[in-house]
């Protein structure tokens, strides 16, 4: 097999704020792994709140000698060589993942979704993302999420900004919606200061509000919230599953962060075995990466893929999204072509 | 799709014993599945001792009605719907999900394993079993063990039978083997005082040496033995791993256990991800699910898949084993056809 990849910059049209920061722009990389007739393609992708960056992965990659694996049939064998090669680096293995999958559907004539056993003709809904912004923001992302049947509201430290924003929100719309501190809040005071307002406000989920490092304080609020807690940022690989299950009531998995379907499958499994609801999201990435976890959502309680939405270069094309369902095509693999 | 199934005993060559008891057959049952001009073949083992029995897996099968599923795509939604019928029943659930995985290998043209990723060209090694019996016995089974370069041999309750067969056997063979008691031995003192043997004629593991109602034992031979201990009875579903896994060091996954590959595949990463072996072992079954377990192989770092070696009326070929390396066929689906 044959690995190429290359840098790209996804431009936002309109500027997306989450508690951390705010930005126009996210930095992936593209790899495309040939065999045969067949090209599989993978995306990874660096928000700039990740730890991992762009230009290490990339050297990482150009490392990977993956001639000498014959096929993509060796998935496994692939992981246990990159990850001799070295620990971490999981959006490049990721998009090594994904571009593995892409080619195995593509081989066997198949959707991925359906080479895996997971197709389903329930519908799929996804949530709608609000980021961080002033009034005028949000009526505009309101309008934007009509087609829609359920929110994801981005909120954080400011709890006034939190209360005005939900309530301006509840004063607009009758959908459902699920919260995002992004770790945003300062401590567990003000953490149950807002669990009590959003209970009241009929939210679904509270999605990390903490940071990761106030760890007891994940316990103390679990056994105090009527509302389920996602971790999120407190959960990258299945040994943080295993450490932390008993401090969530769900996860929220990302290809992005745990390095690929592969390993999504891996997590969904042992957190669903553990008790845990489980939501899939996504970081702002292309129609490539979004589209190939698509393949594996029958499986989630949660569904959150609207990262490539408010791309404006996209380069892929990919799932569609109708009246807030996720439309799969019958495309081989991963389910998208490069523009 | 259409669903069909039938009862068949499976007659072995020559007597099978093990420490709960002796016998010269399995029952079993055969499901096919079709689905436009593909069949999947899956089967069901009922070893007396389990608490699974034919007549009732049978009716179980009997009352699904897998037409109101389009396609083996969709595994998961299938389960779904095994569950809901009712608890329980995992050998038949597991002939259907061996069946499904055989439909999908055969529709993209791929034997599961490259299907699933876990193609390895790296040699697959089986353990050959040895039952309980006289020292002719015993000597008979060295002679057909020829091939294989490692063994598995079954103990029970009694020491001294114990003892002269492994000195017996150590005189013999200098091939490394592992214990298997299934159970047999009465108490933590017996169960100390072969682990203290059994390490000085140096067995690579020891597997289930006290019933699995003897829980608390477990915790104690696991810190005391210098011998790695394996769980077999002690574990049927993912939730037993949650429940037990830090009573034993590894785990050995049977399809028939579990309900299928499916399953086994969860299991495996469950077991992985909390620090457990993994040895991947059968019942006495034919070429049909011993095949269909042998796609998964790779995963594991123990493979006991002999079962169907001492079946003499065997209704399927698959898997040959070739000087004690599993010798994997390019046929799609499962890698079995039927005779």
């Amino acid at each position: 097999m044959k690995l190429t990849c290359y840098p790209f910059d996804l431009l936002f049209s309109e500027v997306f704020a989450v508690s951390s920061n705010a930005r126009t722009s996210t930095e992936v990389i593209y790899v495309e792994l040939t065999y045969k007739n067949f090209t599989g393609y993978g995306e990874a992708s660096f928000p700039p709140y990740m730890k991992e960056k762009r230009n290490l992965n990339l050297a990482f990659l150009k490392k990977l000698d993956l001639t000498r694996f014959e096929s993509p049939f060796e998935i496994k064998n692939i992981w246990e060589y990159m990850d001799q090669m070295s620990a971490g680096y999981l959006p490049a293995k990721c998009a090594i993942d994904i571009a593995l999958h892409d080619l195995l559907g593509k081989i066997a004539g198949l959707p991925l979704n359906k080479q895996l056993g997971l197709y389903s003709n329930k519908p799929i809904e996804t949530t709608f993302t609000i980021g961080i912004g002033n009034s005028e923001f949000i009526e505009r992302q309101l309008h934007k999420s009509a087609p829609f049947k359920k929110l994801k509201i981005k909120l954080g430290a400011d709890l006034i900004y939190n209360k005005i924003t939900i309530e301006h929100l509840k004063s607009k719309t009758t959908k459902p919606f699920g919260v995002d501190f992004n770790q945003g809040l300062a401590n567990k005071e003000d953490a149950i200061e807002m669990i009590t307002f959003l209970n009241s406000m009929g939210v679904l989920y509270i999605e990390q509000p903490l940071p990761e490092s106030l760890l007891d304080n994940f316990l103390w609020l679990k056994d105090q919230s009527p509302i389920p807690i996602f971790g999120d940022e407190s959960f990258q690989t299945a040994a943080d599953i295993i450490r932390l299950h008993t401090y969530f009531d769900g996860i929220n998995i990302k290809l992005m962060k745990c390095g690929g379907i592969s390993k999504a499958l891996e997590m969904a499994s042992i957190a669903k075995n553990l008790g845990l609801k489980l939501m899939l999201g996504c970081m702002a990435e292309s129609s490539c990466a979004v589209t190939a976890a698509s393949q594996i959502a029958s499986l989630f309680d949660e569904v959150d893929l609207d990262g490539n939405l408010i791309v404006a270069n996209d380069p892929f094309t990919g799932i569609q999204i109708i009246d807030g369902i996720i439309s799969a095509n019958e495309l081989n693999g991963c389910g998208f072509v490069k523009n």
